[in-house]
Parts: structure tokens; C-alpha cells; sequence
């Protein structure tokens, strides 16, 4: 069965998937939900995550994950987007953690509001996002000044989870002007094979 | 060379590393941090998590781990706490990330500013927690209405996860009383073998 991905094309969650599918060569059925109409919170939407959130993806008829940084693991095991060894394998987890509770909450959902709809009661909630924001791309920056990627010195789903928000910081309002080395690892990201952009939906998929 | 678990006790973070390492029979040093007195802001501990939060797990000399959740996943491969199976597997990653993101900045961060100072300013910010984490909640009621434990009819770290935080969220301002399955599940918890209540620092470790 073809997968079937349940995602919002601006999400950077969704994006984290689409990419890792894309540069696998695996394809998918792309089944686009509004969430700015409320269509993961439907009953229909809830039956198959009940945490009401994309993206989700079908993985056998009628068998849903969820949450985007466990479908990256479970795209990946036995990939070289995954390594094997156990010291490197945990250390990706720890990046995939550190994303979704230490940088995801400020910068993502920053951007989630200025490009979605700011509002006064918002402004105050967006400024002290600034400070543990910063303080997570700080994290990122430390670890890239001396390293070309997250984890064992090459591109992996670590790599994937974390570049999906940060190369559209700016959107955010998060400047990467004093972050130097998370600059030209974006650039590195963004020359791997079958790289695509954020809200593009696929790449023409490699042969075989 | 014995782990060194950087922990503060209150924590349902560490307790999580602390409860599997207790269950797995593996000794451990437990070294105290005290988050409230900075702590986990100082050179020395920065220098072992850049992050500069616990716990964190020293696994060789000089090897620091972090993120609660990616220390259960790194303890538990290869055990009957973490399942093989594909499917499983990523089920579990699915709750970890769950917790992480949907359930432990609403019920923990309750609970911690309640347990270590209430401000006015912060009673907004406590009373627009109530909402998603009753939501967080009552996704797990759902699926423990039917099944035993979270994943595989059997308890995993995806249940040692989310117990940490569940079982002490009437600390956080939250009730129980309508989450049944929940509280069923908090019992079967706590009778599995070589439970430790949160604070404790380690069960006579079993024999070997």
C-alpha cells in the first residue's frame, strides 16, 4: 500500500516528512488538511489522531502514526538517515527531543503567528518567545561551529527535525545574522540530493 | 564505568531515568542538582549539556546524554521495555514525543510552578494550561479505556514516560476523577516490579 500523508503544506512538522520521503525515493499520497479551518479537529480527523495534529501518516490501511519526529524514526531505521551505532543513534533522539520541547515551541509557533494571523493579546506571548528561542539556536550554533552536522559528521534525520523551522526562523522573527555556522549548515542541508523546499509537495522522484 | 545520573529529585524527568534504571537492575551514582539555585546554569554543567537542563546521563567518561526521553530509549533497546516490532516501536516513539510536546508543558509546568513559586503574573499563564492539558489527558484516557498500557498490552518506556508526570498531576492543579482508565493504569504502574515512588532516589537494586 502507497503511504498517505495528512499534512499542511506551510507546517515545517509536515515538511520534516515530505523531505525524508522525497530523498528516499519513496512515494506517497499527498492528502492536504486545513488546519486554519479546523480540519484536524474534526471526528473523521480525531479517529486517526486523536491528539488532533499533523501531520499523520498512513502507514497500512487504517493504521496511523503520528507526531512527525516518530515518523522520521520509523522512515528511517536501517537507513543511513539513521545510524546504527548506539552512542550516535541516541544522540539523534536527543536532537529530536531537544527540537520538539526546547526550539519548536518558540520558533515554529512564532511563525505560526505572524504568518497566520497576529493579534495584541498574542504580542507579549511572541516577545518572551525571543529569549528561550535564541537560546536554542545558540545550542544548534555551538554544536555546528566545529561540525558539519547535528550528529556523526553527517546528514541525518537529526539534521531533518531541526533544519525545518530553522531555515525559516526569519519568518519567526528569529535573525540568524550572529549564527554563522547554522547558516552554512542550512546551505549544506540544502545540497543534499533530492533537497526540497518547504510547501513544495514533492520532488520528481529519482527513478526506481 | 557506573552511570552518573545528574537528576533533581522533584523531577519527573529524572525520575523517569532514575525509575528505568532502577527496574533494569543497573547501578547508577546519583548526583543532585539544584535546579532552583542555578544549577544547571553554571560553566562546569553547561560544558556537559549546552541545553543546561536535567537530566542528563554520563554513559562513558566525559559521554553526557540528555533529554529524558532519549536516555529511556538509549536504556531500554534490546529490552522488553522498548518493543521490536516496527509498528511498536515507532507507537512508542509516538507517545514519547507526545509527552514532550502535548502533555509535559501543560502538567509538568503547572506542577513545577506550584510546587517552586506562584507569581501573580504567572496565574494567566497557569489558568490557559488547564485546557490542553486536560486535552493531553484525555487522549490517553482514550486509549487506555481499552487497552492495559499504552503500546503492546505491555508496560514500555512510552508508559514510564508519561506515568512520571500523569501520576502527580493533581500537584499541577490537575484532577483525575474523570480519567478512570487513567487511574487504573497509575495503579498497574506502580505494581510492577522494583517501582520507586518519585523522590526516591533508587530501590535495593535485585539480586546480580
Amino acid at each position: 500500500m502507497m503511504y498517505s500523508l495528512y499534512d499542511f503544506l506551510p507546517s515545517g512538522n509536515g515538511y520534516k516528512v515530505r523531505l525524508l520521503l522525497t530523498q528516499r525515493g519513496i512515494p506517497f499520497e499527498l492528502i492536504e488538511v486545513d488546519i486554519l479551518k479546523g480540519e484536524t479537529r474534526t471526528p473523521e480527523f480525531l479517529a486517526k489522531n486523536p491528539n488532533g495534529r499533523i501531520p499523520i501518516l498512513e502507514i497500512e490501511a487504517g493504521v496511523y502514526l503520528s507526531e512527525s519526529n516518530a515518523i522520521l524514526i520509523y522512515l528511517s531505521q536501517g537507513t543511513p538517515y539513521l545510524p546504527d551505532d548506539r552512542l550516535e543513534y541516541a544522540q539523534v533522539m536527543q536532537w529530536l527531543f531537544f527540537e520538539q520541547y526546547s526550539h519548536e515551541p518558540f520558533i515554529a509557533t512564532s511563525r505560526f503567528w505572524r504568518m497566520h494571523g497576529m493579534t495584541e493579546q498574542k504580542q507579549q506571548a511572541l516577545e518572551e518567545k525571543q529569549a528561550p528561542g535564541y537560546a536554542a539556536l545558540s545550542v544548534m550554533e555551538q554544536r555546528l561551529a566545529t561540525h558539519p552536522f547535528l550528529v556523526s559528521d553527517r546528514y541525518t534525520i537529526a539534521d531533518i527535525a531541526l533544519y525545518a523551522y530553522t531555515h525559516v526562523a526569519d519568518e519567526g522573527g528569529f535573525s540568524l545574522s550572529n549564527f554563522p555556522a547554522t547558516q552554512a549548515w542550512i546551505e549544506r542541508i540544502q545540497a543534499q540530493p533530492y533537497h526540497i523546499p518547504i510547501t513544495q509537495s514533492r520532488f520528481d522522484l529519482p527513478p526506481g
